[in-house]
């Protein structure tokens, strides 16, 4: 049986505040806890109800197993509908962004994205198109936010994600830079070559004048009827596509 | 000032039963209000704060103005954030979808769609490049759901939405269907003439067996990477990039 003040330490990690204090964050359901299994995440401890005992794998040594009711896990579930499973995870260290090592391939770049399904659906698509790395700005959403982690449906544990200052970042770049503008040049006519980093702005305001002042390549996804734009995790996923079918 | 029941009455509109039983729903927010105001939607009442009188566009004589106090917009709207306004508007009659009107188009077609922000951002995608008509299995979520009209961003005013039996519907079709499955042919290389109907599935389950025997041309967005799947908005959105790029 949980106590009650262990209840409220995993109830705590749905906020950010406590996430970053204890350096900790909670993954849902077995198929998304297996994924962190076969990575470098370290889990602390799994929590399950008795019933699905025997669908989990073999586990190291190191992980705390501990059977809950239905009713506890609903307690500490994020989930409107809990999965069985609850993982407390530890969050990686931060490793700054060294763009030296971006090159030969396509990095997404986030600024100031805020809607943590829209993070979480981004790092997903990434991942189906074998892009191992996203930059996000230091106001985008947390990727350890409970909506992001499910919305990513296992993949967080396969993407690298640095947050960073991307003005900095971005002056000493010798990585061509797309931007994702309403006013480039084709993203159907766009020559991509074998390496680029791809800036993505706010799903209200776009991207911030100090980083549009980095974008060496202008793209637009084409609008062919009257829709004002476009959902971000939508561009993101439809750049990713061209680039992935430009290499193909 | 609004009454108890007023308020009682349009909060038991972010309930599909009372939107049915009273053929209403709600759109919040001006820019999606005024999108409604330029659609054949009929607006029943627009309930504004005070403050925000000035920025109402002239209106027909027929729509009900009404100002709420930010306590009570807080009350009747859905969502977290209210917008300063927000609009009762009829929910038009059904009219089926007869395939004979959907030549030379491309027409998606979506089998069991759950989650209400997926419809609402395939909406808006479809919107942005074009497409007029979207067909939903009658066990999709319901397009006037609050969360699925405010994903549409006012797209929803422009693009006509039908749930129909699809094996029924489909039984008679001389038009292309395509269907986005695992095992078909590379989107990348799929021919699409100049019409067709681009088949989508569940969030979980994919397209049900039934819609699946109705497929001449099963398309696949290639993987590169580990992700198992992509979000179901994501994968419409690379459909329509694709159909929009042949075209272009």
């Amino acid at each position: 049986m949980l106590s009650k003040s262990q209840i409220s330490f995993i109830k705590s990690l749905h906020q950010k505040k406590y996430r970053k204090e204890n350096g900790l964050f909670l993954v849902e359901g077995l198929k998304s806890i297996k994924e962190f299994l076969q990575s470098t995440y370290q889990i602390q401890t799994i929590f399950y109800t008795g019933e699905q005992f025997s669908l989990l794998p073999k586990l190291p040594a190191n992980i705390n197993l501990f059977e809950v009711t239905n009713a506890e896990l609903d307690k500490i579930s994020a989930l409107q509908a809990p999965q069985n499973f609850l993982a407390v995870i530890h969050i990686p260290e931060t490793v700054p962004a060294d763009l030296k090592y971006f090159k030969n391939q396509f990095t997404l770049v986030l600024d100031g994205i805020q809607d943590p399904g829209n993070l979480g659906t981004i790092i997903r698509t990434a991942d189906w198109f074998g892009f191992k790395n996203i930059i996000c700005s230091e106001d985008c959403v947390e990727a350890y936010n409970p909506k992001t982690v499910q919305a990513t449906m296992g993949s967080l544990a396969r993407v690298n994600i640095y947050y960073e200052n991307l003005p900095k970042l971005l002056a000493n770049s010798n990585i061509l830079v797309f931007g994702a503008l309403l006013d480039g040049n084709s993203i159907y006519k766009t020559n991509w070559g074998n390496e680029g980093l791809i800036i993505l702005g706010n799903e209200g305001k776009g991207i911030t004048p100090e980083v549009i002042a980095k974008i060496n390549q202008p793209v637009t996804i084409p609008r062919f009827g009257d829709a004002e734009s476009l959902n971000v995790a939508v561009s993101a996923a439809i750049f990713c596509s061209e680039i992935a079918r430009a290499k193909n």
